[in-house]
């Protein structure tokens, strides 16, 4: 049976009946709370819970979906989960009168403040796209050692920086921070002049292993609660002088913005695709399904103040070397407890072709081919008062699946407290 | 005025009066709550909140004293929790009669068990010991480029994995993983053989900066609620296939282990000693008091299953290179937030000579000389069974300042799980 809304659905909206994904939400002056995209509006899950829709399902769902995150809603378990969306795919589908009053349960997205939808544990990013590590690795070690010995045995990551990470809409400065010039034998104390967007899907675990006991590939899917788009902001020159020999670390942990909406598993489990192959093939321990990948379309768009949007990359998910599964498998080999609300990210998502490059970086190769946008100005790296916008698409059950966009804007560098002693 | 504990404090206890260090406990069957060291007993903070005694300091001492983190207690800030420690002071010092059934808030250490006393947002491991970094640097490139050139012009760190730290006397497993053995030509999934502590000193953030706004060495100090001793367990042979080029992983984030007590900040202030010379000169957003460094004595122990203890190594926290308001002004320079209930940490603290190496990768270069233990066996790294133990005190106001210890048994790798797929 093809599913219809009760409530108009803009063609392309990405939100249509098939898709519900959560968010954590207020209104002006209101708590915040749980709520759900459907066309232009956001479901308040909170107000619908207290209504006694859900009764039966689970005593703690009212309370976890009244909460300022979805942790411990998530932490009833994905059979809980995944009936009260199914439940609210039902309710709000053409064909159902249970719900009379649905109209009082909706407002419009663009009067509700979106607030991040979990709080973060650990945040771990990975570097799962060839195509980028090949690139970065060409640009500073040059082509014939652009791949690491390491990087086709196992899936690359490290840890990141949780408290930093904010939801689309936060602005964030420009970082000062400590910079060694090509030119320069001394570093020097300054703002960074290569602001950088990292193109990013991150996942959201939902469910906890406990310390000491391992995930394999076959299981790890029910590990992942479900995906949001983000954008790993980068300082390109802090990072080269700082990171070796123990990774990024100031060139990264001055923030990293998250979509608002968590898109589950399960509405894009139609959006499944072949893994690329693998060679040389991975240890036992990483062997996997090949229906491993996904096939989510990806844009990357500046917008300067005041200024049009020019879309400079198209990537997809599709072009990422290692699966999630993958991921979860080789992050918790060691017997590394996963906990509920921890991020794990992609890593930039580089396509092969250089019009879909997921970082600045590449995209102008270093600031050597500086972008053009289509206000005739020219990019080497992000100016202040830009705002990046990036936004992802699939398809699944002939249903366009949305990821809402994640979009933040570079202040100036904060000034006044470095005057005195820089 | 010299003050005098009511209750006995057996000589070089660590925990006399002037010490007073922070934990979370419970007993059989009871809920976890706040306590503080007195020789050899536990003082319950929680019960002795609810008598009433800090009444009129703050009205949320009663209540977050009996949590089962510290976090909210710490939130309540610098000027309440010292006056809190300060009262305990008084409450069990001669002379002092206000509490008449001081008694009944008394536990025998030997029959509580410790939590870990904060819930950790985000773990940051610094590289601060000059000498660990150099001793690596010989092992891994040669003398000539041991150091790599951001060294001393940067405290160098990288995030680290919260959800696997523990509390002392909790075992971990030795990790299996991804081992690239020198004379392979493929990669291996195997047991970690090369397993190894770190001797490290951790501080927890009691204050809370927001995102986009740095604190300066000189508002450092507020920052520090107090310090832990801390191992950082680390599986060699996984770190060095793993770690290029985005640093340490699965090498290190099977566990780490803390000491279950907290040392505030104020009970080490006559520990503080002269920070090394910074020798190029540091730039002005990292230049401190030189009086920025601690005095603390360290010593690790390997006390093999049903053996005797051996002293493997003695250090001291006064070798740091950085000093802990240089790390703090760094970590936030470009805007990271710091929240409370963060650990960060110095990195392994060697000594200069080789009695005094932080890690068995020095201490037996890397394996080449083993370690004769007081029973007649040799070690080049951790075997199953063995328990390292770390201990540490300081000298401030002619009394020991005891951090306690953190002891932690390798149990063998899990086999199980991977037997079918290996």
């Amino acid at each position: 049976m093809v599913l219809e809304s009760k409530i108009p659905v803009p063609a392309n909206s990405g939100f249509g009946i098939q898709n519900l994904p959560y968010c954590i939400f207020s209104t002006y002056g209101s708590e915040l709370r749980a709520g759900m995209a459907l066309g232009d509006s956001i479901i308040d899950l909170g107000a619908l819970a207290q209504s006694g829709v859900f009764d039966g399902l689970h005593s703690g769902i009212a309370t976890t979906l009244n909460e300022a995150t979805l942790n411990n809603y998530i932490s009833l378990g994905k059979e809980i989960t995944n009936a009260v969306r199914l439940k609210v795919q039902a309710l709000f589908s053409v064909g159902n009168s249970e719900l009379s009053d649905f109209e009082q349960y909706l407002f419009n997205k663009d009067i509700v403040i979106f607030h991040l939808p979990i709080a973060i544990g650990d945040y771990t990013d990975f570097y799962s796209s060839k195509y980028h590590a090949y690139n970065v690795g060409v640009m500073f070690r040059g082509a014939e050692n652009a791949l690491m010995p390491n990087y086709l045995h196992l899936p690359v990551g490290y840890h990141g920086r949780a408290s930093s990470i904010v939801v689309s809409g936060t602005p964030l400065h420009r970082p000062w921070g400590q910079v060694k010039p090509v030119d320069a034998t001394e570093p020097i104390f300054t703002t960074s002049k290569q602001l950088d967007f990292e193109l990013e899907m991150a996942y959201v675990i939902g469910k906890e292993n406990g310390l000491g006991n391992p995930v394999t590939t076959s299981e790890a899917a029910d590990y992942v609660f479900g995906f949001m788009l983000f954008n790993d902001w980068s300082a390109r020159d802090i990072q080269s002088w700082e990171y070796v020999p123990l990774g990024p670390f100031l060139g990264k942990n001055f923030g990293s913005s998250l979509a608002p909406f968590i898109v589950t598993a399960e509405a894009l489990e139609g959006a499944k695709t072949d893994l690329n192959t693998q060679e040389p093939a991975v240890l036992p321990y990483l062997q996997v399904d090949p229906k491993s990948a996904y096939d989510i379309d990806l844009e990357v768009i500046i917008k300067p103040e005041a200024g049009e949007e020019t879309i400079i990359s198209k990537s997809n998910t599709k072009y990422l070397y290692w699966s999630v599964t993958q991921q979860i498998a080789h992050h918790s080999v060691n017997g590394c407890n996963l906990r509920i609300g921890d991020l794990y990210a992609s890593g930039t998502i580089s396509a092969p072709e250089e019009t879909g490059y997921g970082s600045m970086l590449e995209l102008t190769w270093r600031g050597t081919k500086p972008l053009k946008l289509s206000d005739g100005t020219e990019r080497k790296f992000i100016n202040d008062s830009d705002t990046v916008i990036m936004r992802a698409y699939a398809q699944a059950n002939g249903e366009r699946i949305g990821f809402g966009e994640v979009a933040t804007t570079i202040l100036p560098a904060i000034a006044n407290k470095w005057e005195k002693i820089k």
